[in-house]
């Protein structure tokens, strides 16, 4: 099932009929920022670290975001009520705009799609394999449109049977195309710190209080992967997900781990109060 | 003026209606090669050497091109009988598609746009102004879409009072977002070697024979540019542009240089040769 409507520039289009010219920086340029946000039972998660990060993406790109957060939240609940989608995927694009000459940034062009969206509980159960690929991604602490690397390998991650990649930097690791990566080790629970997009899961994971366990923003490599107890990745659309095997090696003992559990379920009580 | 016609997937369009749904790979991931051409007369130029290249584009980021060269030039030649615009630049773009998921690769779509473009003869003397700025382009030798660092950069440029960017890496001198970079010291013309992007305008000049002059594809520093006589740019749009300033300091006596008017006149005769 699709969305009925999509919004561009706060106004309301039939799906099929929300398009936009070609002279637009990001057909042009692949010039633009976005943000993804989920809601549940029609309310939209933790929709205010969103908009600050989508406000901070576009000054990091030099965009003027033409509307106030008030203005974006009224073009969401309008797009939401044109839809009744209680629960979704809400993505928000500010591109470039219409450059003259495909090359000069321009008044920016906005436009939010909404997907129907629930979290599959048993996708948990099952993980998810890896790939390693050596890339940092640029500007890495902006949500950009750029999935360059990511939409290219897509056909090698499908041959080495594989969900998605883990980004290393010369054996930094550093996190998945649209996912934060997370190990456990001992009593420790670490993501990397350098060099990665700032996800709002990874945040809220990075607060909580697990009895005899810490939980740290830290560097580490391919190699400390290798020796790590479980594995896994966070992210809006996925939460918390498993990660069994990376580059054909199981995580561990390959299963899903105890703490990995642990932190799912301390992720779906936050989801709960929020809720509340 | 502005061209008549945009050619999307073989057909065209009056150039205010050629749109394309949101749901693109361009849009949505920034996923996207493209190749850009000048026609002279009528005459595309170079225009075998910028088909390899557009496929070649194609193929690293694991696009098929869903048209042979000869369905391609025909596309072209469509646009350029609709437009009646001799002397132009011709934009080829080639995006992942329209993604069910705004994810998944899907059929490519092509847009075809044709400007009017005639290069301004003064402006060579004028020259131009680079700012430096420490930046290596991901996959480097493929023709993508993406500039979000240049166009990012703009207003740093406009308030530097430059022209443009030169990237480097680390003070490894590479490329301008746009054009390739030459510098010429004493009897010897260089431009870098690795990690750019193959200039079809600086291939051709690597195969130049200047009486006394060594040509060579080699690496060399931004601290090298400092002691250089000379430096020009090369690309479709600019052919031969003098460099008279970097970051605030004359290169060599920061006038249009011998070397560089000589590299200029010989490209010329080459188009001329092209053209006959």
């Amino acid at each position: 099932m699709k969305a009925k409507f999509i919004s561009i520039n706060n106004q309301l289009f039939l799906e099929e009929e929300a398009k936009i010219h070609v002279s637009d920086l990001s057909v042009q340029r692949g010039f633009g920022i976005f943000d993804f946000l989920k809601t549940i039972n029609g309310k939209p998660i933790f929709i205010e670290d969103h908009f600050n990060r989508f406000y901070n993406s576009a000054k990091e790109l030099n965009i003027t975001v033409p509307y106030s957060k008030e203005n974006l939240f009224k073009a969401i609940n309008d797009l939401m009520e044109g839809n009744n989608l209680p629960n979704s995927g809400l993505k928000i694009i500010l591109t470039g705009g219409f450059s003259a000459d495909g090359y000069l940034m321009a008044e920016p062009n906005l436009i939010i799609t909404q997907t129907p969206f629930k979290l599959d509980e048993t996708s948990f159960d099952r993980g998810m394999r890896l790939i390693t690929y050596n890339h940092q991604r640029q500007l890495a602490n902006v949500k950009t449109i750029d999935y360059l690397q990511a939409i290219r390998l897509q056909p090698l991650v499908k041959q080495q049977l594989a969900d998605d990649i883990l980004y290393h930097q010369d054996g930094s690791v550093r996190e998945c195309p649209r996912a934060n990566f997370f190990m456990v080790k001992g009593k420790t629970i670490s993501t990397p710190k350098t060099s990665i997009l700032w996800g709002i899961t990874r945040s809220k994971i990075l607060n909580f209080n697990i009895d005899g366990y810490k939980i740290l923003a830290e560097d580490f490599t391919l190699d400390d992967v290798k020796n790590a107890d479980e594995a896994f990745i966070t992210s809006s659309t996925k939460n918390v997900m498993p990660i069994l095997n990376i580059d054909g090696k199981d995580v561990g003992d390959g299963k899903v781990g105890a703490v990995t559990s642990l932190i799912k379920d301390e992720f779906k009580s936050l989801l709960q109060k929020v809720m509340a």
